[in-house]
């Protein structure tokens, strides 16, 4: 057990800090990255900044993550679970998590799953089991506006049942969940910044998700691989349904969108379509793949589409064969280095840029020359690369802070370079006196996404950076063999990074985004009118049979339930409709009944059921679980089974 | 929204933050607890601290919160996660989130409740479906030895189904869980500190478990509330089987055990056995129950109990009825202010204290009285208390800093009062001029538990003390209308309480230890022989058939499973067991199953195993969740399912 503090620079070279990371994360990788160390190690690497900055610990920006006791966090950070399944929202620079929307995966404290308005949400089998009880969200991003947030969305993706939620941002709730026709391995999201050609919808109508597993189409046992195919789907932000899907080739990994609407793309670390992952590194370029918006949706009103085994969602074809025609193509296939992992849009509107994992590499690509290429304007469609520049190994995502510098985490390298744009394409050009790499940062340890606060808008402001480290090792007090895992925050705002904290989250956040605190409007307090079924008055509480069909109607109002005591028979199929007519923020309560495996949460003037069969006699004292008053102990009903 | 910086002291006068406060938590409060309020305000207060302190933001104690990043806390907190369903591990003084252990509730990142392994813990229905998947934990305790924590156990509860899961402190997981027979409600839990006879077993043996509810004994839906009863519960903390029951009369609250080994205690909120809030506030005063360990051991082992119903559990009589002569009694029960909350064992190892809820006292239990009771040294069970004093509105629960200081969070007045024991007992005897209020800190808001580091142990430190405030109103960001709930820290090293910081956290731990880090010793790496079925050599991978049911052996080695792919029909039943052979610390996988619900994750070393039908013919892509490293993506293997 290391207790002392860690001293973060520790005065340790290059290689010294590469053999520390390389004991845990890197065993047995194989040829391909090997093969990039060696290279990276035996030549000077392209323009370096000062060797590995060490992390000052500059006073303002080690305490700017420190707030007093009852000062506010200035930014809200959207996290992704990962595997715990849920959306978690963040103060930030505090990194305090404030609030688990659960979505895929149910959640005791809510009631979600348990419910009958979240069973709805989430889907169950014939025979009203939930269809599934885990997820794993990867990516999350918000609805835009004139290319900033605008506080009405966010989606969330389930990479395990490829499954696509959307949270409301008044509530903060998640209110519908799709899942996507034949594909397996949805991992990469995100919504479109505005209309590809109303320019009256100046905002998101329409959410992209990239399949990542390429399978049978229809996927009903066939096993040869040649045939395994993947899907892009486009997501209808409003009905939650899908518009429609593009066979392609390869794979789809991250997403991202242009802010004129015209262009999605997803980078593809598989173009190979290999089996194992020997075959999917074999390549030494793959690709990034971008989808024309308008032409898509033109083939599909044009009847040009196909459908897969028992989905209705029209398919068109963006293969490589079907798009050799600029002036027709619907995708534009543009050659990236090998394995590439993450996409992001710059927010001066004009760059994609792909980071390369395998490759040392980021690639930038001006958006305005792809659609030159599909306006037939030049023939080669990788002209559209004003950049491809080594900035350290295992390149993964970007994020950006609106004066011209990028942030990459270099995984293998754990580290965050900042490097400039600008600068990196005049490089690229011939400029070898252009020092693109402006500061490298280590990080604990081996960072996957970054962002940085309203990266990805016309609103970058360059404040703070989040970087999601896959592993803590010594970073906080071991808890066992599960680690936590590590998002550091950075303060960008100076021309040096400075290290900020440490924030240990649950496994597994991957994406995120960070938005100033006035972009949203939360609500506090429901609408009675929000629930059909509301029981407006406490008088309308009672007990009412039909055959063996029960419901109980019931109120809560602190420090008691409308109801002392409900009687059912054995067998009875009982429905509770609870409302909590209590109107103050954060006067919620909990309905619990023991053994019956029920428990939820109603907030102010919100209502929620349950069904059940009451199949065990006795007498069960159902209680409060939210702590809601003085008297909350003493808050029960009984519900009595009569044998 | 309110954004700008809370003042925490704000000027208000005393009247108007009560006014504040009331229009959240208490709003209609009923005549008992009104009438302490005016009872309260109308005359002066005894002896008084200076008038509510403004919480100073002293330099010292603000930023003590504030570790620089790399910097380690120097305590453990283990805090229960209510009706979240887990506990939680913190750190501390930063607050920080270590880990969340999955217990009485599935969560989805381990695959609790998914695999075979986590499944047994919790217990299934005879259908395979988990018998629970909600819970409500209230109250964590760790094993202790020679009256400080041992790193061996920590135990906590589940109110809604009555279930006590133990927590392995070198593992940091949950190893078993056991239902108590007969009980519903279960509440307060605390193990004994020592044996009460045999002076060589100076550790933990048995945890006590407080019965809150009152039913028919059995339940099998009589309904005549006069014969509704409580039991307080026995567990054996090795086997975690039900040793003895207690049938008493009123019901138990909280539990507290001596550092002697001789008695635990309860307090009970209810002695009228009232059904109806208004029934259970009737009487003035209520009681501390006190179990005799010994004589109950004596007479279990006499023979002298019953069972109830189809349990096996001896349940001796405890009702005040049998238990009239001292010299005799398995139980006292010593009158305390109307519905206490709260019963704590001072480290001084000399006295309990219950806290008053609906009275504004808290009372002091010298325990070698109630000792001297049971000897017959002294008639009425009464004179065991030797002080009962005013502390303000809603006392609720008391800690300590081991230097004859107790802190009891009071809930009316969103307060914690630091007062003195020594002087409260001087005071109580007559010796009106002891000022046995040392402080009073106003925190935010509507404080329950209260804990300090080290608290009831005897290496109470007095460093560091957290308070579980249930509701946090205007102290955090907006995110809908469920808050977080927030836990405070505060400095009690100096004479003044000092506020630290505010920490947010998800409903709704109720209480919490908080200890030295160097008390446990956790391990990070499994053991190969841990498990019976681990596959400890990749060569024994493999697909093997018998009949329809089918066992797939597999390792995982980064970046690999040793299966590439592995074949099976539809319709089989297939049991897949993963062994992680990965060794290093933090290396961890997870194993997802797209469509079949399964997903988990093997620590290094570890072994897991699910069952499942393979009922949908198709590919399926098995993929690593847990981030491994630098070709994560690319570890698949594919499940192919023949029709």
């Amino acid at each position: 057990m290391k207790e002392d503090q860690v001293n973060v620079t520790e005065g340790t070279g290059r290689l010294g800090r590469r053999k520390f990371l390389n004991t845990a994360a890197l065993a047995g990788l194989s040829i391909g990255t090997v093969a990039c160390a060696e290279k990276d190690e035996g030549k000077a690497a392209a323009p370096a900044a000062a060797p590995a900055a060490a992390p000052a610990a500059a006073p303002h920006g080690a305490s700017g993550a420190h707030l007093k006791p009852g000062e506010l966090d200035t930014y809200y950070g959207l996290w992704s679970g990962g595997h715990t399944g849920d959306m978690r929202v963040l103060g930030l620079p505090s990194g305090r998590e404030l609030l688990r929307i659960p979505c895929f995966v149910p959640d005791a404290l809510v009631g979600w799953g348990i419910t009958n308005e979240s069973k709805a949400v989430m889907g169950t089998k014939p025979d009203g089991h939930l269809r599934y009880t885990v997820g794993d969200t990867h990516h999350t991003h918000a609805s835009y506006k004139d290319g900033n947030y605008d506080g009405r969305y966010a989606w969330i993706n389930d990479k395990i049942n490829s499954r696509i939620a959307r949270i409301r941002l008044d509530y903060f709730v998640c209110d519908k969940i799709t899942q996507l026709p034949n594909v397996q391995g949805f991992h990469g999201i995100f919504p479109d910044k505005r209309d590809p050609v109303d320019p009256a919808i100046n905002y998101t109508t329409r959410v992209f998700c990239g399949g990542e597993f390429s399978i049978p189409l229809p996927n009903t046992g066939i096993e040869d691989e040649t045939k395994y195919r993947s899907l892009f789907s486009c997501v209808d932000a409003e009905t939650m349904e899908v518009r429609w899907q593009v066979l392609i080739d390869g794979n789809c990994d991250l997403v991202a969108t242009s802010f004129d609407g015209k262009l999605a793309a997803t980078n593809q670390y598989n173009t190979e379509m290999g089996a194992k992952y020997e075959d999917m590194m074999s390549a030494e370029r793959d690709a990034c793949l971008f989808f024309n918006i308008a032409r898509i949706e033109e083939a599909v009103k044009a009847g040009k589409f196909k459908t897969i085994g028992s989905s209705k969602v029209p398919v068109v074809d963006g293969t490589r064969e079907a798009n050799k025609d600029a002036k027709t193509a619907l995708t534009a296939y543009v050659s990236v280095p090998k394995n590439p992992h993450g996409v992001n849009a710059s927010p001066d509107q004009k760059y994609f840029i792909c980071a390369g994992k395998l490759s040392p590499t980021a690639t930038v690509i001006e958006l305005a020359k792809v659609l030159d290429w599909f306006d037939g304007k030049h023939e080669n469609v990788d002209d559209a690369i004003v950049a491809e520049v080594e900035l350290g190994l295992g390149p993964l995502h970007t994020a950006f802070d609106g004066r011209g510098n990028a942030y990459t985490t270099l995984f293998l390298d754990s580290q965050v370079v900042k490097w400039n744009v600008d600068k990196a394409i005049a490089f690229h050009k011939g400029d070898k006196t252009a020092n693109y790499v402006v500061d490298r940062l280590d990080v604990h340890y081996q960072p996957g996404h970054i962002n940085a606060s309203q990266s990805e808008t016309i609103a970058a402001d360059g404040k703070y950076l989040a970087v999601g480290c896959k592993f803590s090792k010594d970073r906080f007090l071991p808890v066992g063999p599960l680690h936590a895992e590590n998002e550091q925050l950075i303060d960008i705002s100076g021309e040096k990074m400075v290290l900020m904290a440490d924030h240990p989250v649950r496994g597994e956040p991957h994406d995120f985004i960070i938005f100033k605190r006035d972009l949203v409007k939360p609500k506090q307090v429901y609408d009675l009118d929000h629930h059909p079924l509301a029981i407006k008055d406490s008088k309308e509480s009672g007990v009412f049979r039909n055959g063996k069909k029960v419901t109980v109607k019931m109120t809560s109002l602190a420090p008691a339930f409308s109801l002392r005591e409900f009687k059912v028979k054995k067998g009875d199929e009982v429905t509770l409709i609870l409302t909590n007519l209590d109107k103050i923020e954060d006067l919620t309560h909990g309905f619990a009944i023991p053994n019956y495996n029920v428990n939820f949460i109603v907030n102010p003037q919100e209502t929620a059921s349950v069904t059940f069969v009451a199949d065990q006699p006795g007498v069960f004292w159902c209680y409060c679980t939210h702590f809601c008053h003085a008297l909350h102990l003493e808050m029960r009903t009984r519900m009595i089974v009569e044998a």
